[in-house]
């Protein structure tokens, strides 16, 4: 694999349908994974999972266990997952403010593609 | 599908591993096929065809077809795809600046992993 491909590799994983929503969520604190299946609308217990597990993996989000019965997890952003904050939720909003508009752009293709 | 999902499914499309660079790519003025084929390493005919026409049906590309003989096609990036250029550089710049480090973050996570 060219060092190219891992950059874009990086951004595959960073840019995810899920882990925007769950960068910017643990970017402002400490969160649980409860408090993020419910805060993230549409995610399941398997992809929060598989994409908790993979953000930490990369270095983009620490997990921490604290010893109580039953044992309490957290999440929080890292510090080099938090330089990326701003440019996320600039993307999070473009993408809240224009949805309607894209998908007016995209029935309009389709128009255009089956006449 | 509710209007969230529809907000998320648009950041799926535009972070796609391909699509940044795409937007990228065509925010600087119009490129040719094969100018993005030879710019953007290790993306296939297909998968670049594939992601210009989601992207030209998402309203982010323009694609124009000139009259010539052969006709040449060009792409330029939309007023709406302008307004995530800074945050998609930003992510760009990141990604390539920090590989290694999430890289060595991978291995020692799959170190502690299997030990």
């Amino acid at each position: 694999m060219t060092e190219e491909c891992t950059a874009r590799e990086v951004l595959d994983r960073v840019g995810g349908k899920w882990s925007i929503a769950i960068i910017v969520a643990a970017a402002q604190g400490p969160v649980r994974f409860t408090e993020l299946e419910r805060s993230i609308d549409g995610i399941s217990r398997r992809m929060l999972a598989l994409t908790l597990r993979n953000l930490e993996r990369d270095g983009l989000l620490t997990r921490t266990v604290y010893p109580t019965v039953p044992p309490k997890v957290e999440y929080v952003a890292t510090d080099l997952a938090r330089e990326i904050y701003d440019a996320l939720v600039t993307l999070t909003t473009w993408a809240e403010r224009h949805r309607a508009e894209i998908a007016a752009a995209r029935a309009a293709y389709d128009r255009r593609a089956a006449s």
